[in-house]
C-alpha cells in the first residue's frame, strides 16, 4: 500500500512520536466515510464484506454487528472465525493483531494510541502508539477494553467491564479494573 | 410465536447449551434490520412504537433514546414507565425481565449470553444463557452493566460504571467493579 | 436564548429538583433530531459545524468523530482545540465547562443528571443536576466517565475505563473505579 511508504505511517506503527501526515489524514477520512456507510447496511454479507475490504487482512468467517468502528483499518489483522457484537471500537493507530476464533462482546474497545503525558507536547497532537496482540480463542466480554501494549495469550477470557492494562499468558480468566487473574482455565485435553 | 416451538429457542431460554437455529437466525436478522431503521427515527412516538413492536411485552410510557439495541427482542419484558438513554444494549439471548419505573443511563449493557469456558466448545459457537431480572424502581447509571444470572430487587440504584456480577436485594445502592453495596437506601415511608 | 427565561431551565442548571418543561422538551427533541442528522455526515467540516451550532460556546479547532451525543447543548461550553473520538456522550442537563486543548477517547461519558434516591420522587421524573468542570489540557481515556459535580484541574489525565466520582486538582493521572491518583504529572518547565 502507498501508505506504507509514508514516513509518518512508519513512525506511527513503530511507536515513535508522530504527527498525522496528509496521507494518513486522507486514509482516516476515507475510512470514516466508508464505515459510516457500512454501519447502515443490515445485510450481513454486504456489511461484513465492506468492513473486511478496509482491514489489512481478515480470515474466513468474519462477522461484525453494526456499529463497528476503527481508525485506519490498515493496521488490523484478524484470523479466521471472528465475531464482534454491537458497538465495538478498535483504535488501530498502532498495530492490532487478533488470532483465530475470537469473540468480542458489545461495546468492547481496543485502544492503541498513547498521548504524551507532557501537556505541552500533547497540545501539538503528536502521539505514540503501542501494539495490541490477541491470541487464538480469546473471548472479550461486553464493555471491556484492552489498552496499548497489551498481549493476550491463547484462550484468554476477559470478563465484562474489565480494563486490561497489562499482558496475560494463555489460559486465564481475567476481570476487574485493572484486570487481574480470576482463575486459570486450562482446556480439557 | 412460531419461534417458541423451536427446540433451539427452548434450549436457549432454558440455559442449556444451544446452537443458533435457522429460525433464530431469521429472527436475529429481522431484528437487526428493524432496529437499524428505528434508530434513525427522530420522532419519539414513531421510534418508540417501532422498538416496542419487537419486544415480547412492554407496559405504558416506554421511551428509548437512539441507539437502543437488542438481539431477538422476544425475550424482553418491560413494565410501565421505562426510560433508556442513548446507547443502551440488551443482549436478550436469555430472558430479560424489567419491572416498572426503571431508568437506564447512557451506554448501559444487560448481557445474558455465557460462552463456554472450554475453547474447543466455544469455537463451535454453542453457548448458554442466564436470565436477568430487574425489579421495580431500578436506576442503572451510565456505562454500568448487568451480567448473566443477576437479579436486582426493587429500588436498586446501580452506580455509573458498575459491573454487576451477582444479585442484590431491595433498597441498596451498588457501585464498583465488581459491584458491591455502597449503602442501604430504604424509601422514606 | 429564550430557554434561559424558563423557570424549569433555571432550576435545572442550579441543581434544584426540576421537571422537564415544554420548552426544555422542545429543545431536547430538536437536539435529538439535529445530532441524528449530523452524526450521519462524513464530511468533517460540515459535521463539526453542525454540532458546534447546537452548543453554547465552542472555541477554535473543534473536532468530534461520529457519533457525538448530548441532551440540550445549551449547557456545554468548550474551549479551543477540542477532540472527541467515536461515541462520546455528554449529558448536559447540568452545566458542562471544558477548557482548552482537551482530548476525549472513544465512548467517554460526562454525566450531570442525578436522579433522586427516594423511588417515590424518582418515579415522578423530577431530577437534579450537578455541574462538571474540566480544566485545560485534560485527556480522558477511552470508555472513562465523569460523574455529576466533578471538577478536574488542568493537565489531568484520566485512564481508560476510569469512573471519576470526585474532583481532582491539577497535574495528576487518575485511574480505577472509583478513580484515584496513580501518580503526579507535573509538566516539565
Amino acid at each position: 500500500m502507498e501508505i506504507e511508504n509514508d514516513p509518518a505511517y512508519q513512525q506511527m506503527i513503530n511507536g515513535e512520536l508522530y504527527m498525522e501526515s496528509p496521507l494518513l489524514l486522507k486514509r482516516r477520512n476515507y475510512v470514516r466515510e466508508q464505515i459510516m456507510k457500512y454501519n447502515q447496511i443490515a445485510d450481513n454479507d454486504e456489511r461484513n464484506a465492506g468492513m473486511k475490504s478496509l482491514l489489512r487482512s481478515v480470515g474466513d468467517r468474519f462477522f461484525v454487528e453494526p456499529t463497528f468502528e476503527f481508525s485506519y483499518g490498515v493496521n488490523i489483522t484478524i484470523g479466521d472465525h471472528f465475531y464482534a457484537n454491537h458497538g465495538v471500537t478498535i483504535c488501530d493507530e498502532g498495530v492490532v493483531k487478533i488470532g483465530n476464533d475470537c469473540k468480542f462482546g458489545p461495546k468492547v474497545g481496543l485502544y492503541t494510541p498513547v498521548h504524551p503525558l507532557d501537556p505541552t507536547v500533547r497540545r501539538t497532537e503528536a502521539e505514540r502508539t503501542a501494539p495490541i496482540t490477541i491470541g487464538n480463542d480469546v473471548w472479550i466480554g461486553g464493555s471491556a477494553m484492552v489498552l496499548p501494549g497489551v498481549t493476550l495469550g491463547n484462550n484468554v477470557v476477559v470478563g465484562a467491564g474489565a480494563v486490561v492494562t497489562h499482558s496475560f499468558p494463555d489460559n486465564v480468566v481475567v476481570v476487574g479494573n485493572p484486570a487481574h487473574v480470576l482463575k486459570e482455565n486450562k482446556p480439557t485435553a
